[in-house]
């Protein structure tokens, strides 16, 4: 079943008329992911979808019958009748089937430049929509905001998160001498016991020696986790394709006053996040006003406050600061908090030898309130 | 430190100059992976690397710790200077020091065609090389031959695969009611009690009810594996960055005459390919040669034969057919086997209700020799 309602992919079809597009293509391959595949067709991986101007959907699938079992489309061409080559699949279409001269594609950013070279090198008459950036932004706007079933799940998958808390907290006290490693595969082995399809992401175990970096590398190490000092664990749960996002912060032993204060700082900022969401509000003020709360306390936020959740655990919307470069500037649009969104407040202090935290939950707005669906709150062992 | 030799990087440098790029880009982001800026910089994700015609190289990460931590490069230009924005750094970089009123840039096939346009309409007289495709294949050509270093992290690989055969068989004889996710999950714990870093790629576990998928979805389920048939696993380990690739052929009870024509094919052509392997054969003949014993058998081997083996599960050189489009026909090189590569040998034949086989394992070519460095071969229980 395909995740996008009727109404919504209906605009996508206004979209295609509108821009007059040939057609609306979508990408989805080893080396360059785009999760609109599934949210457009059902089918998961390892494809491309084209969408016309009469709202007909063609799958050219990798595994045929992998789409016959999950994909909702029109038509499924077999890619064994084109030497497993998309690209001649989707000449076939222009020059036999819609016998066009001229044809013009609209694409996601996401697609690869070398796709764009080869296509104009071997199909005569193409051309492509000249601005990805308003697709990727009209299938961001249409994921922004999520169906009943969607929120279903990513409630499931914040449930399962929030017993991973617990199991987290023994580990701590339980299991003093234990390592990043092993923090890391407790949390991946609770996460399928209590019914979880898999980890959201590969969970980030920062002891205080490593906690500074923010996007951990390696994301689990041998070292001991509960080091003294300012440390964390950045993880989630996925359930049938949705995927929760969690952060703890976490002290060991006495802090220096200057620990406490970016372990503060992190709650302050958070606090202040929280207090803002309502209806209506712009995200960019959000961001920045939790981003001042750090940067008047000395510390800069290098990240996005916050993310959306959903198919990726990057979803759209995004809780960022407003553009800076001219080009995105001009197709940026103000993003405002809405019915049916779910997505992360995670502010965050970091300094190299004293560690970092970050404070990360979940939020879902669902007739006009705002719930925390996720439980993640400030420890100290 | 930088993967790539000295000598290696000349010949990018070279080619740079023959082309008349002022500079080569590569970008890695988290949409769009290009494990070529850890293979030039040492710098493990997240940056954008430009290599001017002089050889200098300049990294613009988003992570400056990790960058002064693990990079090889010239320069390190700390993004916050630029709102967190590389194609800002970029702009600054040919407006203001290198006072440049056109430029050519040499990007990688899988740069997104969204950062194509936008740097074109933030920079004026900003222009791309037309054929991403060669830039792309001297990447390919430089990183199918191995050093000593990495060849010895990759035996490595190979041998904690090996160990974890074992386990395999262990608990396909002493846990006849596990499931595909238990098995999946041994793995896992295994790949880190024998010194990996992890597991090279998510393992696909597929009893007999789902062998025939090819690329499993969900990588493993919670169904058992012991079902009666033809099942496989294909794992592998990662160690220090670098990995193996395995697939058991497995089978369970008494097979049908047609499920054991299925596994005599495939070790019929997996064993016609081994012995072709050769200094200076093309790659392209085994992977046609071994295609031939399946399909005359009646199957289809909808993927290629092998692939190579290095930073990425799928590195270069790949053991494929010839390519089918006029583009890539023109520009495609016989690649034949030469000292110093890695790659897979992995023939397969896969029938819905019969289940499948597949027996994979990797080859290095070293002093003029092949050595089979994993020990992959038919189970039946």
């Amino acid at each position: 079943m395909r995740p996008i309602t009727e109404e919504k992919f209906e605009s996508i079809v206004e979209f295609i008329k509108e821009k007059k597009l040939d057609v609306l293509m979508i990408t989805d391959y080893e080396d360059s992911r785009n999760v609109n595949l599934q949210y457009l067709s059902g089918h998961p991986t390892d494809a491309t979808i084209l969408i016309n101007s009469s709202g007909e959907t063609i799958l050219i699938p990798w595994d045929v019958p992998l789409a016959e079992k999950h994909s909702e489309v029109d038509e499924i061409i077999n890619p064994a009748n084109f030497n497993f080559n998309p690209s001649l699949a989707i000449k076939d279409l222009f020059e036999n089937r819609w016998k066009k001269s001229s044809i013009t594609i609209g694409v996601h950013s996401m697609t690869t430049y070398g796709l764009i070279v080869k296509m104009k090198a071997i199909m005569t008459g193409i051309k492509f929509f000249e601005e990805p950036i308003q697709i990727t932004q009209l299938f961001e706007k249409l994921r922004s905001t999520k169906t009943e079933l969607e929120i279903k799940r990513l409630l499931k998958a914040g449930q399962i998160g929030n017993r991973i808390i617990n199991n987290i907290k023994d580990f701590c006290i339980n299991n003093p001498d234990g390592t990043e490693k092993d923090l890391s595969f407790l949390v991946r082995k609770k996460i399928g016991d209590y019914g979880g399809d898999d980890v959201a992401f590969e969970p980030l175990v920062a002891n205080s020696s490593r906690a500074h970096e923010i996007h951990q590398h390696p994301f689990a190490s041998d070292q001991r986790f509960g080091l003294p000092g300012l440390a964390l664990i950045d993880f989630g749960a996925k359930f049938q394709g949705y995927n929760s996002d969690i952060t703890i912060p976490i002290s060991f032993g006495k802090l220096s006053d200057e620990q406490n204060k970016m372990r503060e700082l992190t709650i302050k900022s958070y606090e202040t996040a929280i207090e803002m969401i309502d209806m209506d509000v712009p995200l960019w003020k959000i961001h920045d006003t939790a981003e001042t709360v750090l940067r008047k306390g000395g510390y800069l936020m290098p990240y996005s406050l916050g993310h959306g959740l959903g198919l990726t655990v990057h979803d759209s919307p995004f809780v960022t600061r407003k553009p800076t470069d001219e080009y995105s500037k001009k197709h940026w649009k103000e993003v405002t908090i809405q019915d049916g969104m779910v997505f992360t407040i995670e502010p965050g202090a970091y300094k190299q030898g004293l560690g970092g935290q970050r404070l990360e939950n979940d939020v879902l707005i669902r007739n006009g309130k705002v719930e925390i669906i996720t439980k993640s709150e400030p420890l100290n062992f």
